[in-house]
């Protein structure tokens, strides 16, 4: 990496921490400056607008996303254990210590309503995630491990339903039987599409 | 009504209105009296603070809540009939055209890691409705409704997941199958716990 390089991936760090802390809608070129001690001038230049510094921020937490929830899922078996492993990575990371919870949920709430750059970047995201659900869901139809009638849709759809309920009471309730209550009802879910024996 | 009770009541209301588009955090004194038509000394006199407003906003949303999902379902037999209906008050709540979505969603992912007033508000209203859901499901299992080895809370839990996705798809998505998927992974969800025949 290059040195630019490097200092660019540092402050899109930072500012993916704070704006998890804040919010996107609270994020801005000035708070994000005093935090590195850098010029709001220099960031400005940078950035070239609030706008320009959610999206980015957006864009690497994302990135990371991908990397730590889809990339090592694709190590394991396409069908259930991949399946498994994505459910896995994404309760890891809702539950992870980063101050603010995941940006993209929090982000979520706060752009729902507002059109822009930010949102449809949100919900292409959130349009990948459930294509990647819905595709190992289909792998494990056709592997014989869920049943022909499954739609992958809705088991994906109650499969977000379980990590929102995760990424809620463990943040809000701080409640830290919320993972095994996670995995006991992703455990009934996949049995319930289990191909008849 | 008295005349000031009145002028309270819908001072309030537009402040849900407000908070639910701009998110709590977003609502502010000057803000609210821009859209009333009020003087910003008037209003900062009735709340006192920032903190105030945010507060009797909270307090006002739950108000409506607790009388369109929770009052409404008491009118249902104990157990499964009154869950289902807290269920389906619940999604209706959700999945109204107030723009913004549900106030006390979107404060939850504000206010996770914010302590005060506002977060300890969200958390009393949370464990009360986590309480009610709990009591139904007790009442059903009394009634034979449901399995004895039923947890309360897992099944709580599951139910809160269902309806958190449905917000999410609804008003990030815009997707129209929410509540039939809703419907069907409630369905499949008490069924798995049903005693057995």
């Amino acid at each position: 990496m290059s040195k630019g390089t490097r200092t660019r991936e540092l402050i899109l760090e930072e500012a993916v921490a704070l704006g998890s802390q804040l919010g996107l809608e609270g994020l801005s070129i000035g708070s994000l400056a005093s935090r590195l001690g850098l010029s709001k001038s220099g960031l400005f230049a940078h950035f070239g607008s609030k706008e320009g510094l959610q999206v980015l921020t957006l864009e690497q937490a994302q990135r990371r996303f991908q990397q730590e929830v889809f990339a090592s899922a694709l190590g394991e078996l396409p069908g259930l254990p991949r399946l498994r492993r994505l459910f896995s990575n994404w309760l890891g990371w809702v539950e992870r210590d980063l101050q603010g919870g995941c940006l993209m949920l929090a982000a979520s709430s706060e752009y729902d309503d507002r059109p822009g750059a930010v949102r449809d970047l949100l919900v292409a995201g959130q349009r990948e995630l459930r294509g990647a659900i819905a595709k190992a869901i289909r792998q494990a139809i056709d592997a014989g491990q869920l049943a022909p009638h499954t739609d992958p849709w809705q088991l994906g759809f109650e499969i977000v339903g379980i990590v929102l309920a995760t990424h809620h009471d463990h943040r809000l309730l701080g409640d830290a039987r919320s993972r095994a209550r996670a995995n006991d009802a992703f455990e009934r879910l996949i049995q319930a599409f289990r191909p008849p024996s």
